[in-house]
């Protein structure tokens, strides 16, 4: 797939012309896709066309692979309109999984969603280097089936993501604790400040480095949010009920002066974030694990899942056919000290994997 | 001020050679300042004298500035010291005001709080151009005078610092709202998370941009905010108090399916936050406005604690003397379309300004 330019089969749809869609057309024809791109706003899409977001206006029967970027809450909408009107593979963007995941049962749908984003707005912020060196999740049914998954996390690997499969409920759940419950403490706390600042005008002059980077994402527009808050309802209700019980718990150590229970929290939330992985792609002992997919369905995703799992980040992927057009090779890249972790869990899956190191 | 280099009187003292302390002293040198400090580590000073962080090692009594950057909880002690062993000014750089300012009675003490920082720490992190763009702000007693005020307002205003003045008890209820809630805030984010994490070794893989801003203050070292919880303790627990409401607040609008009310909230807090006052030092229209300083007690402070309360931002102050040796004259530089409001302000209070634009 690394270069996709040369026949039919390099067509890509991109429904939706927003901030993440408008990337994810820039990203695909940048990797020598052409692109076709629709959205249901009048004028967006020939607007896209005239910036050269896109090769075309409209979407393309023959397409490879669709991209439904469209808001969340008209987001089951969009991939069942798009799997109706193409041939090819579907996947999505949205920020919640289960709902879209539950809802729409079709080997061809593989759900996913980038976990990159911008202050910008629409088009405008759209950015072809958006997913470099980001995590693309992807959450496959029970009824995706093998080829689509390969395809899409292939497409997306293509672009500079690192793909991480997960289970869309498990997927929502952590993007509860990483995404929403963070973005709505950030509202909060410049809602604190806020009020306090009606008090005292010199208050906000006040706010330094820390404050500003905490407070940054309250910046974003509410519509998304509100939408997210509706469709993760149970994971968000879950993470603030933990995020305040941390709070009460650490007022009542100051509270009560108990400077060693503080200490404790302050000491694990410390070495937490030191340990926080980096997402620098550096030039890395780096090993290509060679698995056989085997005949069976689910087997590519449950590849990934196995990584999820385990810890071990995907670098690279590519699926590699044989003339004999069996169901292919599954290449990919990780760090060479995960090796042994790697292979003792694809192994313990009834995989066959070779590795060849890299370096 | 601006050249203090040529006689005895341009000689500052240190005492505590830490972050701040030895970025106090880099920028103080760079301004033409021989630098005498001490810390009570042993061996500190003398490896900030080889690092060329100070021009020597101890304290003069003739210096005409004292810094005292010793942590807070012996701050007190650290300003006492200071004030028996020097004839010049002191001034202290600790992030709570109250317990200092009420401890300490004397004119030459003017209790001050630079919100400048940075992840990193000790004398290793220290930087010469730590304050350039940073809010310092001073909080004089009752009993600091004028002249005490104004030399250590020109020295940090000559280190890049804006200077704002306000009332130790005002500074602290604030700075609990900017810096001390927002960080326990992060640790309890980063707890949540980490709680998570050891059910799921994805879940940190997939912190983006948002997760890491607003978690980076959790990384710094527990002690100095052990002592601050100590320290500005009220406050603290007012500004969680309003926060865990806040939290709870939105948890409600949540769990009703309440779009309204969160998106009241989330577009609230959207505003207040892209109206935070930027720090960027542009050069734009500026004025300058010189006061002829009374004959009577605080007049300094109370200029600044004016500006303050307009949200007037001080570009730039100085203190001129005439040759007849009168209280002198403060110049100061703000944005033009202030003057208005600063003059009427400073009119209402019985100063005489007058103003010169600057361009």
């Amino acid at each position: 797939m690394s270069d996709p330019g040369n026949d039919a089969s390099s067509i890509a749809n991109v429904v939706g012309l927003g901030l993440i869609g408008g990337s994810v057309c820039l990203a695909l024809r940048r990797a020598g896709w052409s692109v076709h791109g629709i959205d249901s706003a009048e004028g967006r899409a020939q607007e896209a066309l005239t910036r050269g977001v896109v090769d075309a206006v409209g979407i393309s029967t023959h397409a490879r692979v669709t991209f439904v970027a469209t808001p969340v809450a008209t987001l089951v909408e969009g991939v069942r309109w798009a799997l109706g009107s193409t041939g090819g593979v579907v996947t999505d963007v949205g920020s919640v999984k289960s709902p879209v995941a539950e809802a729409v049962d079709d080997p061809r749908f593989v759900p996913g969603h980038p976990m990159a984003g911008s202050e910008l707005d629409g088009l405008e912020g759209a950015d072809a280097s958006m997913f470099e060196g980001a995590t693309w999740v992807l959450t496959p049914t029970a009824s995706t089936s093998d080829e689509a998954f390969s395809l899409v996390a292939e497409v997306v690997s293509s672009l500079g993501a690192e793909v991480v499969a997960l289970a869309p409920s498990s997927h929502d759940r952590l993007v509860a604790v990483v995404s929403h419950v963070p973005h709505l403490t950030a509202a909060a706390l410049m809602g604190v400040a806020a009020t306090r600042s009606d008090e005292h005008a010199a208050l906000l002059r006040l706010a330094a480095g820390g404050f500003r980077d905490m407070t940054r994402i309250a910046s974003s527009r509410s519509g998304i949010w509100l939408d997210i808050c509706g469709e993760n309802r149970t994971a968000i209700l879950d993470g603030l009920d933990d995020l305040i019980d941390g709070l009460r718990s650490m007022r009542t150590s100051i509270d009560e002066g108990n400077t060693e229970a503080l200490r404790g929290r302050l000491d694990d939330a410390r070495r937490a974030r030191m340990n926080l992985p980096s997402k620098a792609g550096a030039i890395e002992d780096l090993t290509e694990v060679r698995i056989p997919i085997p005949d069976r369905p689910g087997a590519a995703a449950e590849v990934f899942t196995l990584s999820g799992d385990l810890g071990v980040n995907i670098h690279d992927f590519e699926v590699v056919h044989s003339v004999e057009g069996d169901k292919g090779v599954m290449v990919i890249v990780i760090r060479s000290e995960h090796v042994d972790l790697f292979r003792g869990g694809l192994l313990a899956r009834g995989f066959r994997p070779a590795t060849h190191p890299l370096s």
